[in-house]
């Protein structure tokens, strides 16, 4: 694990022994709130995130407001929708003592580094991202913002203000932290004098499967595949009895030829730590509906602490809010420290 | 004068009749610290500044440095080419007790304004602007940086955290301030729900003449054809000996056909309060050196109390230091009520 000696964290511990790293390696991630998160967010990432907290990261979470300010359901109320993120965070384990969370637009700091970060990208670069290229061939090129198209910076002062050892990422992902990676280069270069102001940040591929929804493709709000992680057991059995299955009776695991069989024995498979062909195996011959018992059964019990501490954290959405205003303040301090450290190497007034 | 009830100032008095406005009329203005200013930049609108602000306007003067950190020729010693912006101001009869001089580098909140205005406009408005297609006709496209892609937008950020009421402009500058009332307007309608966060600022078109060099084109520090502020009278005489006249010993103002002799009796009128053709006729056959001799003795004249109260201020670094701090303080205040307000009304977290 790679040192932080440009950490701008207040906390610091001498080096004990020569490979041991001065502090706790930092993780930056987060979520633009979009709305409840489901199931393929809990084992594709927060599961992992919580691990890694328990693990020794020290976990800073953005929740990119300003990504979804054009989102159209999702940008009246987009205060509700960062305070259930945060709910979410919470219920799957992450501890707010020793996490950051906080919302990117509470932190002026970090969205003032867009600034010089712009002056190191060309417009052609920008154009060739590959989200920002995917959108533009999507829409009217004339209709895509400026928001949308400067993207990659603003995720790269996202990352960058609190100088992370490690960025998690899906494989799709890849191309956006190389643009972080080559604007904290290119900074070091044109303003460093020798020294690293950003570290840059590695990625953290993760090994996560991808989840599958009830009609057997990616698991997604939008998609109407989801299976949110605040459904009560009543509606996760409702869900899992309106996947798309088969009438083949003999359950085997064939994602490709039988998706929708494939992501019900994934979410077992998940909850319980095995292989799907373990659960297909176990299952045999006795259908489609046996497999979907044994899933609503899986899922509701595997999925109960988290569900009785977010029923318990709901009817408290001021400690939501004040956990949210600690994450600001001490993003903010973050922020702010590196803030002064840019201006200063960029010799400012 | 348009009153400004949406105002973020902390200065409010009642309106004593239905046509006076509420608060002194606010300015914006400002500069990129490129350099020393001249007698360009002089007559053509610091002495207007200094009028406004006698008259009554509130004066807020940014200079726009993130605007020049890849320019390099300044991007070396910004702090200083900002302190000396500051120094010319003030010796130009600024006041700085009133006026709020700041850098918008030291100002997060109005650089925050920058993410929300960008989901206002497109790729395709930005690519159209004026001065963004020159950049990019004159430069290969992939060599256009972001920052300067988005200029227009940072430009915005910088007028709309004070709500002015007016904003001085050139005739080429227009385009850009219609960009700035675009984004005011978009932004009101999105958010507003009926009020005016952002009011419109009026453009204030100047009536000042085209100040020529001493070599008959615009006077600009590139074109090597300026005489600085900061120039001392031998340096005065110096620049104005080496000016570009002609061997026709009769003096007459003809712009078109006698450039040189034309930029000499533009500024000597400009001292004067004259028109141009008075100073040529009183100089008749005395020829070119006559008229060099009479535009320095006018400059020198003129610009004596300037200069000296310039060459005062240059002594005392840190009072420039400290007005600059008092000004970015002040702007912070400003920049930071603003954006509250801005998040209020997106709903923010």
């Amino acid at each position: 694990m790679q040192t932080t000696p440009a950490r701008t964290a207040t906390t610091t511990a001498p080096t004990t022994t020569q490979d041991a790293p001065a502090v706790a390696p930092r993780i930056l991630t987060g979520d633009r709130p979009t709305g409840p998160l489901h199931l393929g967010h809990y084992f594709g990432t927060l599961r992992n995130r919580v691990r890694l907290q328990a693990d020794g990261h020290e976990l800073l979470l953005v929740i990119a407001d300003y990504q979804v300010i054009t989102d159209r359901d999702v940008a009246d109320r987009p205060a509700e929708h960062a305070e259930n993120l945060v709910l979410d965070y919470l219920a799957s384990g992450v501890d707010p003592e020793r996490a950051v969370i906080f919302t990117h637009s509470a932190v002026p700091a970090l969205n003032q580094l867009m600034l010089p970060f712009l002056s190191l990208v060309t417009v052609a670069e920008l154009g060739r991202n590959p989200t920002v290229k995917d959108e533009i061939a999507h829409s009217r090129q004339s209709a895509v913002s400026g928001l949308m198209f400067t993207y990659p910076v603003h995720q790269a002062a996202d990352i960058l203000f609190c100088k992370p050892d490690l960025v998690p990422v899906g494989q799709d992902q890849l191309p956006h932290l190389e643009t972080t990676r080559t604007i904290a280069r290119r900074f070091n270069d044109r303003y460093g004098r020798g020294t690293t102001v950003f570290p840059e940040p590695r990625p953290l591929l993760s090994d996560a499967p991808l989840v599958l929804g009830t009609d057997g493709t990616k698991m997604s709000k939008s998609r109407g595949n989801a299976i949110p992680l605040g459904a009560d057991e009543d509606r996760t059995a409702e869900l899992v009895r309106a996947a798309v299955t088969d009438t083949d009776r003999h359950i085997t695991y064939d994602p490709d030829a039988r998706p929708g069989v494939a992501a019900l024995l994934t979410l077992t498979a998940l909850c319980q730590g095995r292989r799907p062909e373990q659960i297909a195996e176990e299952i045999g011959s006795a259908g489609a509906a046996r497999l979907k018992q044994v899933t609503t059964e899986t899922l509701n019990e595997h999925l109960r602490p988290l569900r009785a501490r977010r029923v318990e954290l709901a009817a408290d959405r001021e400690q939501l809010r004040r956990i949210l205003r600690t994450g600001n303040e001490r993003a903010n301090a973050i922020a702010d420290t590196t803030l002064a450290e840019v201006r200063s190497v960029m010799g400012g007034s």
